[in-house]
């Protein structure tokens, strides 16, 4: 992060990262921003560096949804020089982990199970496996339980099924069979040689930012094909 | 929501659901959960209906990262009997917007582009297409500009470009065709005629839930694929 092509005040800075510079100033008084050349006393000049570090800030923030302890944590990471791709990407998995705030999933055997399945290998403690187990968990917690009588006859349409191996596999196969390629892809095109300050924008890029591409156009695509099926949305509520 | 397998108090239905008493108690007196049925002064009997309703909050809670006035919000639209299946949907969407929160993104035009090149119909309110909106925007922010001499030279390898039509598609289709295919089944799969709470947790569980686990299943693939491009993770930092 050392080109410099400009040097602005911060009220420039924080327009052209379309953040109010009261935000701006806390960013660098919580240390999320590094500081400014000092100009005089109370002033300082920016740099490229510093707008290229709100706008990740920003990003996620605004679209990634993280806090700004989670950004702080991310940040630390990306400004060690020790950290090797894998150790970023963990890190920005950690910071987007649904389930970073909730007590660990009871059910651990069966991710361990669907992991060994795809034929993945992954580490003990990545949080994506914590946030798979915590979903199976909660699909299993919304079933009809057994001893809940009629309830159970209707189980089969309503909740998936995820108490037995073949029913988890086929739950989220058709799901990993989806995304695998377009992570597969993601990590072979990230080039070898980029300078680091770029590798990290591209690992927030690809991870969290389309992360969030991906759920935005399932939705869109969800909607889709509940209009075709079930007529316009504008029509009365009641419509079939 | 009338079938009545149990009665029990509020101390079991707590320890059923996995949750402590104060925590349902703050549910009750927020209005998240529907009140039991009196049985003395300061006591009251809980059935089905209350742990089912709990266990979707929880679900929406905890792993949904929904805050408990979104889960209200929701849940006023489940306990509304005039709204439809895409009604209901689009509430689902609505509480797990990531970009809820934020104002509305400035770049419009290339998402109605888009949703027409997918021929995709969609609301002009849906949030899906304010999300993608804004992650095109945080994409387009993290891109070196054009003014900025020697850092635009690298810009083809770094953030995916978002700057014409053919871009976007290029960028977004390859998540769109993974996606779509999985959206149109989860539509098509749902019982038309479903008892209407079985529908909602169906509902749940297809959108929200099954959302956090599509972004878990891809972190695995990347994990999983980084260690194959660049080596066990637990090796030293900066092996490549």
């Amino acid at each position: 992060m050392s080109s410099r092509i400009f040097r602005v005040r911060l009220s420039e800075l924080s327009r052209a990262a379309g953040l109010s510079p009261t935000t701006v100033k806390w960013y660098l008084r919580i240390g999320l921003l590094h500081r400014g050349q000092p100009t005089a006393v109370n002033q300082a000049r920016y740099d490229d560096s510093h707008l290229r570090r709100l706008r990740l800030i920003r990003a996620l923030i605004e679209v990634g949804g993280l806090s700004t302890d989670e950004v702080g944590d991310l940040i630390a990471a990306i400004d060690d020089p020790h950290r090797s791709i894998q150790n970023i990407l963990a890190h920005a998995h950690r910071a987007s982990a649904a389930s970073a705030g909730t007590k660990a999933a009871a059910s651990a055997a069966p991710i361990d199970d669907y992991i060994r399945h795809r034929g993945w290998r992954v580490r003990a403690d990545s949080p994506a496996r914590r946030d798979l187990a915590a979903v199976l968990d909660a699909i299993a917690a919304l079933r009809p339980q057994p001893a809940s009588g009629a309830a159970g006859v209707s189980a089969e349409v309503t909740t998936p099924d995820t108490t037995t191996p073949d029913a988890v596999y086929s739950l989220l196969d058709p799901y990993a069979d989806a995304v695998e390629p377009l992570a597969a892809a993601e990590i072979a095109n990230t080039p070898a040689d980029l300078p680091r300050d770029l590798l990290v924008e591209r690992v927030v890029a690809g991870t969290i930012l389309l992360e969030r591409a991906i759920a935005a156009l399932r939705r869109l695509a969800q909607e889709h094909h509940a209009t075709k099926r079930y007529g316009d949305p504008k029509a009365p509520a009641d419509t079939p």
